[in-house]
């Protein structure tokens, strides 16, 4: 009875769609392959009928993802052309790698946010984030260590999801208005923004917040009963490209005397990026001392947990979101994901992961396959070859706009009003995370929000699930104790004093029980905290004149306490019914009196 | 149905011993007075037959007392009278306001070990600590904070204790052999003892072996078959006084000269401490410039949080051994702590907690109520006031001999052996802690030991009680799953994975169900994020061409559910028997077949 297994809910972590069991089985077969190359799953079924549908949707999806390329740059705060180094190689990776077909990978909003404060005039900082992170995520998902994600719930995703939009729209006010700001963080920027009013270029505003209403408005327009409803749907779609070229039209065409009549996000070095490694080691911008590989990565130092981990998040979630009615390959998103990152890394490219406005644009436009994201690739790179004089006429009030609708688009307002709804409670991790992100940073905000509602979990620990009640079974008076479940240590001290303030409290009644039954069939496992714990009450019970009995235990609990001390097995019985048991115990009794007799007779 | 509350097991953690609840009942009744001032319980039962035996009790605890107090200054780096100044003011204190006749209040050598760090040559440090740390024990006692404490595993407080002991014990090695060392650390210790095993004494190291089979051998001679029990018995029980006794007699018939053959701690000042406020500011040492209660502060940092942590477990500890069938209240405890050092701090004491070594001989020396304290207190006094000069002859040896001694009794082997037997999984948390507070540091390995066990807990959390099988009724395939228990965001994906992959595996089988059943009578609660798993769930099945059905589901989870989202009410069916459902279900699809049929028509 002792010597079995503890854990009767043995089941193996699920390994995320089954990847490590059917690699075990099938080391090379053709699953195998499919597996680690989707590409060979889904290209032998491509049908020419799908290639209109992905040439249209990758078009669409390269016309938003060259403003926002050009925007995101300019958010980590990098050369321009950054922004369109890092658009083109997710999407060919993709291709390869990928199981989900809407999803785009490139810069987004967050990774540029998050890259920000790392790169400090120096591009070399965000290339090697972009490559360490890819071999992160790489490895991470080979381990299959996705499962750690589990752990980020959704209020607190909600939380950051929101607080980013928050701070990385508030970033972008200054640039709405035509204020120059190096302001950073959620307060600062209001406080400088509020503090440079008489700053602001009447110009800029008037194109911000033109462009900013129309950008919203044509959200909507494809819900409008209007005539032609696929053509209304795909302006709408492209509707980043159309204020682009609204904003560079005016700003070529009111330009007088040389003077441009908004601030531009300046030239774009025109020219596909060179391919060579990622920088190991680079320049001091000020002093022009070399800096060292250990130099670079003392300077990036949080950078190298924070930029993986909400890589992997972003993309897992874009991808949860669009991969209904299938299970989600986790570990092989990351495995491409980190691929993604590293060849890009070879292309000057900052860290990238899963967009979720272009990924919800490629589904909208009707992709097929992930060969979309090549048309997508395709444009990024003839930007970067022919347009980038063009660009260079691009209104930061422009892109700011741009960025500002999108973020409206990403808070989950759906989100937070059916938390509020479901569980008032977990509104709690929600706000904690808002506003430690807003007020301390957006990547230590998310660790408190994690924490805090771990401790949720920490909690439900030290109440096991426990029922007691007072019986009178033949004159005598019993307390029948029911434990469920799992028991660990935290719940260990809070089942001995609950049963014992119980027998201590009617110690002087008449209902003082002389025998506490405790029914632990449903129990799953306990460990060395609860069993010690079950040895000191029995011994406080003793004091108290009172047996205890441990009736029907599931066999791996009863194990752990008899291996634990022999001399406790005479504690547990089993019997089908509770007559039985207390047959048994009335024997028991019988059977010592009688053996007392015999030695006192002796 | 939806509008319940959630928690099915709402129970109130109990606030140890009823101490909340009975100050609810009666705020000022004789009851409240009993428990806030424990005194006025016993003492009125005081019977003069415990007289002879407190006394004989408080003797004998206080010949242990006085060497431990001199030997504990020197290990927390204080002139010596300090030792003896932290141990009288606990006794007196302990008599008003402890809950249990055993439990001796002083310096420890674990505390001491905690200090010293701090100490840095100024004994002002550790008076603040002591009454700092008060503060802090009885504030967390008024909150009833102990309950945090079920969070510190007996796996983890064994691998402290025996961590703590071992290290104890190697910075004794040095004293033991007449080398003088101001190496810390067990590592450095050991290092610094075997680089300097030149400077061996030949006397000190006889002496100081000796002492220790002595202290050793005493301990055990009660055990043996000799006549004269109860003599053996106190002679064991003030071994320690014995060793001094020898220890200074030799040192003072040794002297030749003036020179003492021994290294000796050297004179304690002579006199009662002065009574005074504990020490807010100070004076540099070196440079003698003033340092602020804000600078002392900074300088104690951590010690605020490991200390009062440290005092805490280890008198819980002590207090939860020796008051055996009987709830201890844990608060009270705590308060009874908090208050002797905060009194004690202004009789410049350093931090004071339970003391398992002098509790264990007081419970052995028949001590009836904590009147013994008073005793013992008393004993420091004289010391103090009478002894100083002969102490001044006490060699470091006897003293390093006497605290080896106390911490080769302080491991707990036995438990050790449990743990082990119980559940080997259990070892890990042990390991860690023992590594963690040997190689690092005492506090930092505490934590280590802490966060590293409820990693345990938190994993758990990732997999809920459930178990899945299909079943074929009526000629249709169901898939029925069952979950029990709490189920948290931890989980969420779990579930819905599981479920999800199983319907995938089988889709293109005969056995391919149509129909997931999941029981949910046993959930005891579900979060927003499970809540949001299972809406996607539902549409996922969907789009398998699955439907699924929550069948009797406890109240508190379906709520969670329904209130988030009206639409899912229709998926949660109530029905005592398993026919019942399916026809239920049977029904429900014939209904909304003759509604298309009927929509069709029109």
């Amino acid at each position: 009875m002792c010597d079995n297994e503890d854990d009767l809910y043995r089941e193996r972590l699920p390994n995320v769609c089954g990847s490590v069991g059917s690699k075990a089985r099938s080391c090379c077969s053709i699953r195998t392959v499919h597996k680690y190359l989707p590409v060979t799953d889904w290209l032998p079924k491509y049908q020419w009928s799908f290639l209109p549908m992905d040439l249209v949707a990758g078009l669409t999806v390269g016309l938003t993802a060259v403003p926002q390329a050009i925007a995101y740059g300019a958010v980590a705060n990098l050369p321009t052309a950054y922004g369109l180094y890092s658009a083109f190689m997710g999407g060919f990776v993709y291709i390869f790698l990928g199981t989900c077909k809407d999803i785009t990978v490139g810069p987004t909003a967050i990774m540029a946010t998050m890259v920000r404060p790392y790169v400090d005039g120096d591009p070399a900082y965000a290339v090697l984030l972009c490559f360490l992170s890819g071999c992160i995520i790489f490895v991470m998902g080979l381990l299959n260590l996705g499962v750690l994600m589990r752990f980020i719930s959704v209020p607190v995703t909600t939380g950051f999801t929101m607080a980013a939009a928050i701070s990385i729209a508030t970033g972008q006010m200054c640039s709405l208005f035509g204020v120059s700001s190096s302001a950073s963080g959620f307060l600062n920027s209001w406080i400088y923004f509020f503090g440079h009013l008489s700053q602001i270029r009447r110009n800029d505003a008037i194109l911000g917040c033109c462009t900013l209403a129309l950008l919203l408005l044509m959200r909507q327009v494809k819900d409008l009963p209007l005539p032609f409803k696929s053509v209304l749907k795909y302006i709408s779609l492209s509707r980043n490209a159309v204020a682009v070229v609204i904003g560079i039209l005016l700003c070529y065409l009111l330009k007088k005397d040389g003077v441009l009549p908004f601030l531009v996000s300046g030239t774009i070095q025109p020219g596909l990026p060179p391919f060579k490694p990622p920088p190991f080691h680079t320049e001091d911008p000020t002093t022009g001392a070399e800096i060292s590989f250990g130099g670079m990565i003392s300077a990036v130092g949080s950078g190298l947990a924070s930029i993986p981990l909400l890589s992997i998040l972003e993309s897992i979630a874009v991808a949860k979101a669009f991969s209904k009615g299938k299970v989600l390959d986790a570990s092989q998103e990351m495995i491409a994901l980190g691929v993604s990152n590293i060849l890009s890394s070879f292309f000057s490219s900052m860290p990238i992961t899963g967009s979720f406005t272009r990924t919800a644009i490629n589904n909208a436009s009707g992709v097929k396959t992930p060969l979309g994201g090549a048309v997508t690739g395709a444009i990024v790179l003839m930007t970067l070859a022919f347009l980038t004089s063009t660009f260079a006429y691009i209104p930061k009030a422009t892109l700011a706009a741009i960025i500002i609708a999108a973020m409206f688009f990403m808070v989950e307002y759906e989100t937070i009003g059916e938390i509020w709804r479901a569980k008032k409670r977990d509104m709690l991790p929600f706000l904690v995370t808002v506003f430690a992100c807003l007020f301390w940073t957006l990547e230590y905000g998310m660790v408190v929000g994690i924490v805090f509602n771990a401790l949720f979990l920490l909690y439900k620990s030290m109440k096991p699930q426990f029922h007691m009640e007072n019986e009178k079974y033949n004159g005598i008076e019993l307390t029948v104790a029911d434990i469920k479940g799992s028991v660990d240590y935290a719940a260990a001290e809070y089942l001995k004093l609950r049963i014992v303030s119980h027998v201590t409290n009617q110690k002087d009644t008449a209902a003082a029980p002389t025998l506490v039954v405790i029914k632990g069939h449903e129990i799953a496992s306990i460990d060395t905290t609860v069993a010690l714990n079950l040895k000191s009450l029995r011994e406080d019970l003793a004091l108290l004149q009172c047996d205890l009995v441990c009736w029907n235990w599931s066999i791996p609990a009863a194990g752990v306490i008899c291996r634990m001390d022999r001399k406790l097995r005479s504690m547990f019985k089993f019997s089908k019914s509770f007559d039985d048991l207390m047959q048994i115990v009335a024997d028991e009794a019988q059977e010592s009196c009688a053996s007392i007799a015999v030695e006192l007779s002796q």
